[in-house]
């Protein structure tokens, strides 16, 4: 707890602009994306970087947690202050610092919106490839903290690759700067990588430094229907096999379609069991050959229907129906476990029958869509928890679900971090070795584990 | 040392065909590309995971120190025994345990050849990017402990960037992984980032996963000559702007290109003062595409000769230019210190300008070529010890020539790692909290100093 001692310390460090105790402020940042709610003590926007410092030091000498927070959109409890204490909001810090021509790089403060620095960039004719679903509202903070994906990661790599540096302040209040802004750096350990997706655990990022790339000059994209959920699985590796080398790479289960076509209205064929959506971009001829490299890779396989979307408006068209599967899985069932495990893509067929085998014997709505491409399947547990015993057989079914993913080799998140939710399936797939040198990372920056406690392991 | 109970012991344990303690041996293991020699005690050879294991753990009863060494051809000192002991030599370990064309991945022996992989694949239509000029000797393991570059950074990355999994074993014989077979994974911190560039100081990795590409069909180089070495390097960021998406873009100033002209006996324009390789791959209409933006952009710069080489023949002579200028410049002078320090791209024409002007005030031949899309500048100080002062007057403005890389946010090393010999230069790039960082890091895998023991860092 902070009593009113620490309260007015902090207000008349930073300005009381930028403090609040009150209860809506309590309740607002008490919880994310998940169904948790862990209420903090206090709520803080820093402005700078002066702020944060003085809030760490506060903070630290008075042994009170502090949890950093974007935009409060994760899926796993990574932003919910779970011991309570501060919330630190990066909502007030998302200024673009720099977006350099000359060095492909841009310098950015950790609140920024991604598709608002995406904006910015791509006037000036270069292009941030990482695109989580939730960019709309997503931070940069918030997407390095959780080394975010997205659509396009099979051929632009999830937000890690685009990180050059970090600025960043230990627990403690001290600064220090992790990477440079080149392409190419061995100098010392690398920090800057075990900072990006250590979930707010390890140090509070203060400034992000972010290489990038020419915007790619045309795009083109594909929907592929299938008549067997089998066939469009196993569609996935024979597409990515064939050197079209795809930005994007998605698929949609029965489930998914029916949900979504219902949702926008659209007119449902019985006999569609699957889809997969399919973009190539790059600089114009490029993309010509490779369609139609692509074309004739279909025409060799058995489809119900294919598609090809040139016009920017047939493509929204098309990406229309996959942005909206999660707003219109919500009508399918009250409460959603949503997960993000990944499986080497010659897997996907196996792991996606094993999941309906469990959806039948467990009696649950298990909805697969997602970037198939990188191997990863969202695996929506849709769930009426008024249905008897409902929730119990979800768990059942989600414990094999990870314990199948770690068997064949894949692992339990690809792009949701491990939070509060994820927590009890890490043993399954690291050793007591592997977790001991997780403890022992942590406890080489936060050895009283204030920052962010909770999260990933129990570090206590 | 050692004595003659613990060298018993150790060919008891894994086999006497496997550990020498001759003289020769100690002798051959006792230097790398460096001029620095210190002899281990012992030298072993494990032949499996098994003898690995067995080899620490009897080295850690006895605390004895051990460096794991691939091929031994690093640039900084990385693979000696700085404090004697063991060093364990990976060349028994050299198999290609599987190249998985399902999920585009091979998984390998530390010591196997960079080259003999990226053969291999390519049998299968496969690629394998990273490709550091030692790739004829250079091990996987080599590459991955020191985090490679080479001529293909700029658009496919570092060796860091395909390791998809290790396995390796902490300095007291426990094993465990790091990373998974599969291209997204954020569960738990980044272990396989922190190891890869951690030159053998963390863990000893005994197993590699590595991601592969599809090959690229299609490949044409450029020479581009320029009159002076001003132009030359305002080139470079002048043609990586350009969208073209080059694979290598590659420099030579005056001094390489005399040397390297010289050794292979080719007559040498006066007005030739510096030099810019470019490749470009991919399929066959996307390279045409970029090939005619590229002479467009050549066209419109002030060049003095520019020249395409599209048969394999073509390319292979260009491109022999390249690769000869490290056995050229042997014949300038018979001491060479060679750095590879990178600097913004924005910042290479400033900082060739400053090298050269350093050059002069000291009476010293620097010559510097390589990998200049990355900011990767070889600077090769090429030296007469017998020349009055000449070693001194290189060293003061070696100094000075790290301070400039770091006060334009460059790094001291993009390749060949800190090892030994930059460790002193350390200090310019990180503060006493980041190095503290490094200690903390070193200390939570290897508390006892005893894997590879003073490199990096002074850790004790």
């Amino acid at each position: 707890m902070i009593d009113k001692k620490i309260f007015d310390e902090v207000r008349k460090t930073i300005g009381k602009q930028k403090v609040f105790s009150e209860k809506e402020y309590l309740l607002t940042y008490s919880y994310d994306a998940t169904a948790l709610e862990f209420q903090p003590d206090l709520v803080v926007f820093p402005e700078s970087e002066e702020d944060i410092e003085n809030i760490l030091k506060i903070a630290y000498r008075h042994k009170i947690p502090v949890t950093p927070r974007g935009a409060g959109v994760g899926y796993t409890g990574g932003s919910i202050p779970l011991k309570g204490g501060i919330v630190m909001v990066f909502t007030r810090m998302n200024r673009i610092l720099a977006i350099d021509t000359e060095n492909f790089l841009a310098v950015v403060e950790p609140g920024v919106v991604t598709q608002h620095l995406q904006e910015e960039v791509e006037k000036k004719g270069l292009f941030y490839p990482p695109d989580p679903a939730s960019l709309k509202t997503s931070t940069i903070g918030g997407n390095v903290a959780e080394n975010a994906g997205g659509l396009r990661c099979y051929k632009y790599g999830v937000t890690g690759n685009y990180v050059l540096a970090l600025d960043a302040f230990l627990i403690n209040g001290e600064k220090f700067k992790a990477g440079s802004p080149v392409i190419k750096d061995v100098a010392g350990y690398n920090l800057k990588s075990l900072l990006v997706g250590s979930e707010g655990t390890l140090a509070v990022i203060s400034k992000i430094t972010l290489r990038l790339i020419p915007l790619p000059q045309h795009r083109v994209s594909f929907r592929v229907d299938f008549n067997s959920l089998q066939k469009g699985a196993e569609f996935i590796n024979y597409a990515i096999r064939s050197n079209i080398n795809p930005s994007a790479v998605e698929f949609m289960d029965r489930s998914s379609i029916s949900a979504v076509y219902q949702y926008l209205g659209l007119p449902l064929d019985d006999q569609l069991k699957a889809t997969v959506i399919i973009e190539l971009d790059g600089n114009r001829m490029d993309v010509e050959e490779r369609k139609n490299k692509f074309v004739q890779i279909v025409q060799d396989y058995d489809t119900l229907c294919f598609q090809a979307a040139e016009t920017s408006e047939e493509q929204e068209k098309l990406w229309d129906i996959r942005r909206n599967i999660s707003p219109a899985l919500t009508k399918l069932n009250p409460e959603k476990i949503n997960e993000d495990i990944v499986v080497p893509t010659a897997k996907i067929p196996a792991t996606v029958e094993y999941i309906n085998q469990l959806a039948q014997e467990y009696d649950l709505v298990i909805t697969l869509f997602g970037h198939f491409g990188d191997g990863n399947i969202h695996t929506n547990l849709m769930l009426n928890p008024e249905k008897q015993g409902e929730m119990e057989r979800a768990e059942i079914a989600l414990d094999k679900i990870f314990r199948h993913v770690v068997a064949v080799n894949g692992t339990i998140s690809g792009e949701h971090g491990i939070g509060i939710t994820k927590k009890p399936f890490m043993k399954y797939q690291f050793s007591e070795l592997e977790m001991d040198l997780f403890k022992r990372l942590k406890q080489s920056f936060d050895p009283e584990n204030l920052l962010n406690p909770g999260k990933i392991l129990n570090f206590e």
